[in-house]
């Protein structure tokens, strides 16, 4: 195997694919990457063996650079391969593999030889040729996966709880997530395919790590195809695939969470509450509670967080608007700055049903529906 | 006492003496930031005990739009208050401290209370009223600093190699620092009083610490007066002040190490040799003596470094000059990589005598005298 190579794209492809390595994993193959080359070009495979990243640099693209003289394949060690290559002294970079897979990098004045192996040693990427294929557009994946991301639970002791969960049918893409204390929920439009419209709507479980990776990749302007099988879904992009297993097990039903009977709706601007939010939580993560409040009535909404230590803090917020039984709530600072970035700086309308009962925000602009929702479970206190 | 300020300014004068205090402190009352009035302004003060920065900021600039409506001092928790101050809403804050010392911050519709204590309990900075006193160009000592504060030591088993050992006299100030392994020493010029001339020279021996947080301070255009007493020294900028304790003991003489007999010598380009290094070191961390080697002929100069895991690599160095014997010599490439880095991009003289002596590199321009010199201490290899 022999090529050359531009060296900003080889080493903006290498940083794609090495975002699927884990350096924890036990499978000594998966630490490298694997290079390939094909009759379009070369190719880069990472994995973790549940999430692999593949990139294709084609030949034909001249802004390459790429010219490859030698067919082949090689497994290099990843964690070294990557910042060689950023630091090399010159534009072209040529790579020799040679009979052992000792591979011969360099560029300028520069040579490295790597201790490679046999590409043949790599593991299989799983075959996806699904019925089940759907086309969505790349913004608003992204805009999906952004909007539920921050509820993904981080603890592994419910695993279906560290994915989102979409509903694929109606036209629609929902996608939810929870960790038990909030929840997430975004509805795209999409195109069904004439051959699946007739069929059950489907349902899958993603790992929020593959989802993550998903939406650095993507850009705005292009599209995703995505395939589905029983246990894989794999998203493919001009150049680049991503395959995720999926997550086993069923997805609670949430909908009964999603409710329309608050009595108290105020309406604010997400920026400036989310900055009310970060100050009072530098006070509140010193408490022992990690909490806020927010107390509402027709004179405004005063937000307030205390650490007995430290001292506390009271904030008069801009209420653009306010309906409703007035209303004190506790919760955790945390999710509801995360919550109000997902909003970005537009207004939001909050509602609240009692001290005690989940509150919810939602775009002012569309807050008739449930296309997009953030839902928050209060602190109780002893006083409520 | 009750002040209005500017945000930035309070935000970045918090900063500037929040980085003497150490979260590590047993004194609880250091761990605070006082606020103090005087006739001029409001004085900030953060400490560790063994170093305290003091940041005036004037009433009468008017940039900083500061305005001392009632005379006071308190002790504030530094750690949230810069915090805190940052995130303000508005560009305006008022500080008001009650009876109690707690202090009511507030800007915009945003209103802190902290739990303050009576400045009284801070502990008094030294006084020093020395009669040795020494101007310093700003930007020279900033340069003397960088230049040696690479080779201070982190070990605290022998404390004096933790600071920097200045020798002023004869119209100089000598910094030299060395951890044993390595040595770096910068001669700059200064005006020495005309009542210390007939004195012996000063010799004292500055914390590393301190002397980073005084080259961060200073700007190139003002000037240090450097005030030395027998424990204590107190550099003095336009509205900062900087006090170290001195290090105790004597500073090994270290002029024998520095001799003009070598037997080889290169010019090289330091940037170009710094990039080699910065490439060899990828795998060099990987083996398991950190070790690259530099071998040097009429033909040319090679950079090598190797990993057995990983594999090996060969730098050819753009050679602006070699005069004297064959030489092949192996080191610790971060120590190479750091002394190159001082000399910027400039072309560098290394000189070397054996494989098992110490080799040194001086700027081209001035390689005949030790005003700027870098030294290391080679590794014995068994070919050597």
């Amino acid at each position: 195997m022999k090529f050359t190579i531009k060296k900003s794209i080889f080493a903006d492809c290498l940083a794609n694919v090495q975002r699927a390595i884990s350096f924890r994993t036990t499978i000594p193959i998966l630490t490298g990457i694997k290079l390939q080359t094909n009759e379009k070009g070369l190719i880069l495979t990472g994995s973790d063996s549940t999430l692999s990243i593949e990139n294709l640099i084609e030949e034909k693209e001249e802004s390459n650079h790429l010219s490859i003289s030698e067919p082949g394949s090689v497994i290099l060690p990843s964690r070294f391969l990557g910042d060689i290559i950023r630091k090399l002294p010159e534009d072209k970079i040529t790579v020799t593999v040679q009979d052992n897979f000792q591979t011969i990098i360099t560029s300028g004045e520069s040579v490295f030889t790597l201790n490679g192996t046999s590409g043949k040693n790599y593991p299989q990427l799983p075959e996806i040729n699904s019925a089940a294929t759907f086309n969505l557009p790349g913004h608003l994946m992204r805009q999906a996966i952004n909007y539920t991301i921050i509820s993904v639970s981080s603890q592994e002791t419910r695993p279906i709880f560290t994915g989102i969960h979409f509903e694929l049918g109606d036209n629609q893409l929902k996608a939810i997530s929870t960790d038990s204390h909030r929840l997430s929920q975004r509805i795209i439009p999409i195109t069904i395919p004439e051959s699946l419209k007739d069929k059950e709507k489907v349902e899958l479980n993603i790992p929020g790590r593959a989802l993550s990776e998903l939406s650095r990749l993507v850009n705005d302007n292009e599209n995703i195809s995505m395939m589905v099988t029983n246990n894989q879904v794999l998203f493919k992009m001009n150049n680049t695939s991503l395959y995720s297993r999926l997550l086993e097990g069923t997805y609670p039903d949430t909908t009964r969470l999603l409710t329309k009977d608050q009595k108290t709706s105020i309406k604010v601007n997400a920026a400036e509450l989310g900055a009310a939010v970060e100050r009072a939580l530098i006070l509140s993560h010193q408490g022992k509670n990690n909490m806020v409040k927010l107390s509402m009535d027709n004179s405004g909404i005063i937000l307030s967080g205390h650490s007995s230590e430290i001292g506390y803090v009271k904030e008069k917020i801009n209420a653009l608007g306010f309906e409703g039984e007035n209303m004190s709530i506790s919760f955790n600072p945390d999710y509801l700055r995360e919550a109000l970035k997902t909003f970005g700086g537009q207004d939001v309308i909050i509602r609240f049903t009692s001290p005690s009962h989940p509150f919810i925000l939602l775009p002012s602009e569309d807050s008739d529906n449930f296309n997009m929702i953030q839902l928050i479970t209060p602190i109780r206190t002893p006083g409520n």
